[in-house]
């Protein structure tokens, strides 16, 4: 690539986080199963805004001051919290307008660890088509952040990494000379014509299945239902301005 | 996989290695360009011993004691080093039956990580097959960790990661459930046909092109040359009886 392009690299785990931090970049957040997912859907139906906390002390200290809390770790909801981390908790009727509290195993962590970027997006099919023209349009480096679990790689964040990176890759504005972004796209088009096929593989898959959660698979991997795009701003969630 | 089988892992980066640990482990350090094949390459050529250091200053102060020393950061070979991290350098009539002292930008940094471990073994292409044989002989669960660039994952880690899982995994005894392990067999089932042409989008490969280092690629990428497989034992790597 050469120099004046805005650079596109993909990072796996939160743990390599350090080695991507650049300030001046647009983070995107991924962790398709189930967090970014869920956190697109909550908007989708009208929640009003979502703090994201890393901890569970800080979920419950929001508990006690009356917020609604979706808390979760390894895929069990936490006794104190409202809910868990199925996409299909955050209904309407439950979450319509209000200001929510989410905590989850791996990608709320992720969300706080980017938040000295320029702009930090949440990431899932869901709105995929909807990133890309943002993307394009803030015309900055990109940084697609992987949450993974517990630090580890994870197969459903690096797919959805690729076709993020090769959809963006496609405005000649951009390029990459970053082995993960090679790696992700290269990975995507292996798996695209049978995602969930595929992911019969992954380790998350069979931790789903194990605590029959899996019934948001395909959900979690439905392109574009949504042009909605959540960012952090201060310390929550809320919809950017996205024309 | 069943709980009764040897564990096949792979970590894509030393930063990521705590999240590995498992000291009953083989674990199996990858530096494809150029440090463990370069190693490989050494012991192939009558080394006696080597001992990998993390730094500098310990590299320089093992010089200062009369040790042949071959340092190298990002490529560049240091000014009182003997030489520098090319497998070409390790010649037989300079190293021949003498203990050496190595230190490289990534590579001696990941086999001083791992060596809490039951065995850490440097993997190369040069050396594949005794490896496999080997470790299916050892029956423990084995890691193998890739040096990557500077906490980075890179791909030419990655593709022999996937090469030395597929063989191990072909054993009943082994099996695995890590995301990155699936990976790896993928890339390197992608790239197998064409090595170098896969190659070619390697950031690694650039920087060693740009550096006139590049000569050495193919030689990197050369399968089973040798039966020998260097091993750390106490500070310093030593060849495995291997029969």
């Amino acid at each position: 690539m050469t120099d004046d392009k805005r650079k596109v690299e993909v990072c796996f785990s939160p743990v390599m986080f350090s080695d991507f931090r650049n300030d001046a970049a647009v983070v995107v957040i991924v962790d398709i199963l189930r967090a970014t997912s869920a956190i697109v859907t909550a908007f989708m139906n009208g929640v009003k805004s979502i703090i994201p906390v890393a901890t569970l002390e800080e979920a419950m200290d929001y508990k006690k001051t009356g917020f609604l809390v979706a808390a979760e770790r390894d895929g069990i909801v936490r006794d104190f919290a409202d809910f868990g981390n199925s996409p299909y908790n955050f209904r309407p009727e439950v979450i319509g307008g209000k200001d929510i509290v989410y905590s989850t195993t791996n990608g709320t962590q992720s969300i706080r660890m980017a938040r000295e970027s320029h702009r930090v997006l949440i990431g899932s099919y869901l709105n995929l088509e909807a990133l890309v023209k943002y993307i394009h349009r803030e015309d900055r480096d990109l940084v697609i952040l992987c949450a993974g679990w517990k630090n580890k790689f994870n197969l459903e964040d690096t797919l959805f990494a690729g076709v993020l990176a090769e959809e963006v890759l496609k405005s000649k504005r951009f390029g990459t000379n970053c082995d993960s972004t090679y790696a992700s796209v290269d990975l995507w088009n292996l798996a695209k014509n049978d995602l969930t096929g595929y992911l019969e593989k992954a380790a998350q898959r069979h931790r789903l299945k194990k605590s029959k959660l899996d019934d948001v698979i395909g959900y979690c991997h439905t392109m574009n239902l949504t042009h909605l795009i959540p960012a952090l701003k201060e310390n929550y969630l809320t919809l950017v301005e996205n024309k």
